[in-house]
Formats: C-alpha cells, sequence, structure tokens
C-alpha cells in the first residue's frame, strides 16, 4: 500500500463516510481525519464515537489543510458540494467521492475545479440498509470491489493516491469510464433496488392480502427484497434520478424478458420456465465462487422467537 | 405437543423431506420414519446419512403402515403420487404434503383418497436454494410459519395430529383456505422468485456488460436475487405452472406499480421516489420486529478472500 496522507477530510459522515472514517483510523491511512457535516446532531455523535480527529461543519474551513477529500453525500448533492469546496481547496489536493452514479457526478463536479486539483471519482461497491454514523464499520470495504472512473486525462500520481487509499481500506480497485461504470450498476444495482421497492410497495396496497400476512409469512422470498428496499431514500431517489439513461435502459430489457416469462406461465410452457431457472443458477455459482458471497444457504440465518412479541 | 405417531412416511426425500425425517427424529415425533423415493441415488444418501428407519423405492411397501403421509414432491407430481399410494394407505392414515401451491394441491390429490384417509394440505414457509437430502436439517422449521388449508370437513383430529407434528418440528401453524393461501404466496414467495429469476436472466444476456463484471460487482444488490434465483428449478416450474391465476394476478399489479415508477424516473419525479422509497422501510421494520429476520446488516456477512480464486 501507499504512503500515509497527512490530512483526509470526509464531507457527509452517513454509513460509508463514517466508515471510511473509521478505517482511516483503524488501518492508519491519514494522520488526521476531519469530519464534515452541516448536521449538528451528526457532528455530535462523531464526536461522541471518536471516529475524527476534528468535526466540523464549516467546509472552507474542513477541506482547507486536507491532501484527500472525500465527498460522501448523495449524488444529487455533489454539485453544490464541489462548487462550495473547490476554492479552498489546496494546490495539489485531491478530491474524490463514493457516489454510486459517476457520469453526472463527473458532469456536476469537474466544471468547479481549479486545474491543480485533480478529480477520481470512486464508487466502493458495499454497503448495508442502514444510514447514519452510527451504522458505519472499519472494515465495510475488506474484500469488496471500488471503482475509480478517473475521466481522460487525470494526474496518474493522483489516481494512485486515491488507489492507494482504497486498497489500505482493503478494498480491491478496478477502474473503468464513468459510462460504462453507469451500466454496470444499472444491472447490478440500480434496478435490483428498484424492483424492490416496487414489489413491496406492491405488497402494501394489496385489498385481498395484509400487510400482517405479508410481513408474517415473507420467509418465502420477499424477505430479501424488504432488506434491499430499506436502503437510503434520498441517496436512491439521487441514484435514479442522476442515472435516468442508463437504468431505463436496462429496465427496458427486464421488462422484455418479464413480458416472456409472464407469457409462459400464461400459456403453461413449463420448458421455457425450466430452461431459465436452470440457466440463472450457475450465475449464482460464479459469485459464490468469486467470494462476494458465502455459499452458507441464508434462509437458516439465526431467528430470534417470533413469540417474543 | 400431541402424542407420538407410530409410523411417519416421506415421500420425496430432498431438501424438505429430508429436514422433516432429521426433525422428527431429533425431536421424537413418530416411532419410525420411512423414507420412499424412486430415485435410488437419493435412497444411497438417505440410507448413508441414517435419517430414517427405512429407505424404499416401493411407494406402496412404503406407505402401507404409516399413520402420517407426508409428500414432498414437487407441486405438479402431487396428483399422480396421491394416485398411486391412496389404495395403500390403512383405514384412519392421514395423507399431507408441503407443496408451495395448495388450490391445485387439494384438487388433484382428493379425488383419489377414500373418505377414511383424511388430507390435511400443509406447506412450512421456510427453505434453502439448496436441494438434496444432503442439504436438509433439523432445525429448518424452528419458528418459521407452516400454513394447514384443510378443505372444508376435514376430520379434526387429523388437522389436530398435522398441527402437533409440525409444532413438533418448532413451527407457528396458522390455517387458511386454500385460495387464500395461494394468493398470498403470491406476493410473498412466487413474484419475488418470479422477478429474481428474472432479471438475472436480463444480466446473463447483455452485451454492454460482461458476465464476469456482473459477479464481480453484485454487493449492491444483485446478489441478493441471485441467491433466490438459485433456487430448484423444477419445484419452481411447478409453482408457477400450478399457482398461474394468483400469480398472474399480482404480477399485473407489479407491472402497474412499475409503470408507474418507471415515468416518475423519466420524468425526474424526485418527489414520487422519495415517498415509495420511505413507505417501504416500514414494512421492513416489521418483518425484523416479527423476528422472521435478523435486523444485523447482511452486507456484512462473513466474506471469504476473492483473490483466493
Amino acid at each position: 500500500m501507499g504512503s500515509v496522507l497527512h490530512t483526509v477530510a470526509i464531507v457527509g459522515l452517513g454509513l460509508i463516510g463514517s466508515s471510511i472514517a473509521r478505517g482511516a483510523r483503524t488501518y492508519g491511512l491519514a494522520d488526521r481525519v476531519v469530519a464534515v457535516d452541516r448536521d449538528e446532531a451528526v457532528l455530535e455523535r462523531v464526536r461522541a464515537l471518536g471516529i475524527a480527529d476534528r468535526a466540523t461543519a464549516d467546509l472552507a474551513e474542513g477541506v482547507a489543510k486536507a491532501d484527500l477529500v472525500i465527498l460522501c453525500v448523495p449524488v444529487g448533492a455533489i454539485g453544490m458540494a464541489a462548487a462550495e469546496l473547490a476554492p479552498h481547496l489546496k494546490p495539489g489536493a485531491i478530491l474524490s467521492d463514493v457516489g454510486s452514479v459517476k457520469g453526472s457526478v463527473v458532469a456536476a463536479a469537474t466544471p468547479h475545479l481549479k486545474p491543480e486539483n485533480p478529480f477520481v471519482p470512486a464508487h466502493p461497491v458495499a454497503g448495508t440498509e442502514y444510514s447514519g454514523p452510527d451504522s458505519g464499520f472499519a472494515t465495510m470495504f475488506q474484500n469488496r470491489w471500488c471503482i475509480l472512473t478517473p475521466p481522460e486525462g487525470t494526474d496518474e500520481t493522483a489516481v494512485a493516491t486515491v488507489t492507494a487509499f482504497w486498497e489500505g481500506l482493503g478494498a480491491i480497485v478496478e477502474t473503468m469510464t464513468p459510462e460504462h461504470h453507469d451500466l454496470v450498476l444499472a444491472i447490478t444495482s440500480h434496478v435490483p433496488h428498484l424492483i424492490a421497492y416496487n414489489i413491496v410497495g406492491t405488497a402494501a396496497d394489496l385489498e385481498t392480502v395484509t400487510q400482517s400476512e405479508v410481513i408474517k409469512f415473507s420467509a418465502g422470498g420477499f424477505r430479501d427484497f424488504t432488506r434491499i428496499a430499506a436502503s437510503d431514500p434520498t441517496m436512491w431517489r439521487d441514484v435514479f434520478l442522476t442515472n435516468k439513461d442508463a437504468v431505463l435502459e436496462m429496465l427496458g430489457r427486464f421488462n422484455e424478458d418479464l413480458a416472456a416469462l409472464t407469457k409462459a406461465i400464461r400459456w403453461g410452457d413449463g420448458d421455457a420456465l425450466f430452461e431459465l431457472f436452470t440457466r440463472t443458477r450457475a450465475i449464482r455459482k460464479g459469485i459464490v465462487a468469486m467470494g462476494q458471497e458465502t455459499a452458507e444457504p441464508d434462509f437458516g440465518r439465526a431467528r430470534p422467537d417470533p413469540k417474543a412479541n
């Protein structure tokens, strides 16, 4: 791993920002971690948790001495944050982010930056359904992928610094264009979230099946969708607004496939169903083999006593 | 819990059947467990695992002495199995099953049975994505719901016996009509599985994103769908063929909602997205509160080293 940074400023101390702060300290990646958040309640928690050397609501002051500034705010807020902090960056300071969409982030942030401040957009593919500074943890990025999408011509030393920082947090770094990132994430993350949100909404609106029944019998598959559909609403609203084209493209394909599947059910075409259901097993095996999941059956996880309620 | 049965026969020793066999022994629910399977390889495993007192391919002989026969075969095979075994049941012997669809099961099995053999259909809402006799475990049904759907007029002593058996396995028993069961499960289990199969299929067919990328970056949400989409193909083909009406009804609603959501994305209606994403969080809280899931973040589960491959 690379050299230790002097000061890292983290803007936005939610799930991801607070995990980076914890990790930077745990793995000794910076001499000093500055936490910047406009929410005084979040700053209070950061101070109480002791996960930064300094916690401030003053963006200008917070980023002034930083060698690396990481924006951990919802994708829709990155442009404004970049505009506000850009004049206060010291020469050579690197700006990065953790947004789940990259094309719109590059477009929103780049115009505000001076040429001496390289922008190295990053997206750690990790998270949980919880939000806020209390939900982060230092090992969040261990063995998870972190995708960097530096625009063409980005200073190579800056890319190397950000790469070393993420490797220091335990991540495996991969580089691609912002456009390709947005397509890949549309299918592996954005559309799955949208579908999960959608089916949970559909279930909530039924008249023939009560909400209590939906909750009771959720172990048959629905439960896993509700976990995804419990993710942060602001973050996900911004993802869909800023990665519209790729999401609509992938949703279109999903819908075509679902129409064909619906037709197979209506006409009783068991062979078509069996063929798809067999094919999808192979992808699962690939995920388990690549270590992005354990093979342990998830339905069998620890269960508190439902009668306790 | 109720009295111990003399002989329980389990027909079909897959994930669920083998879990019942293990549980019946572990919790002392029967003096004798007979395993019936037409697949000689499965019988070999049953014998090697020692999870039944007798393992046979002969259905007639296997069920002849049973007080309770539980069909653990795919839903589409229940009618034929019932027809074949009905003449060999002793007077008063109870037939049950574990199918994920109940209306079609009642229609398929009932006509073959003599009046002295009550049919008490059951559906334990539990499972994993694995199949076969090696993947079962005795605690599979602990604190899980088991839905009984006895047709009107079913002998009450028989219903009580099956209830006691499932309670002995640790399940919480609830009774409803077959029709209502099929609606509830269509939304909590069948449509979620269909959607998971569908999106995994969509992802596999892309040209712009490689399958290796889909697998690599699956931690962003897709991974959870692949687990569901790795479930047994034969079982799920039969579910969709036999619960067609309820699945198509729920799919129709899902599609209407998804169309509205797609429109909100296309027109940049952030408020509509935010409203739905907030509402769906509440359902998740209900599931965690009811003990059908732990609150522990699932994304943080144990991760083997991906570099090991």
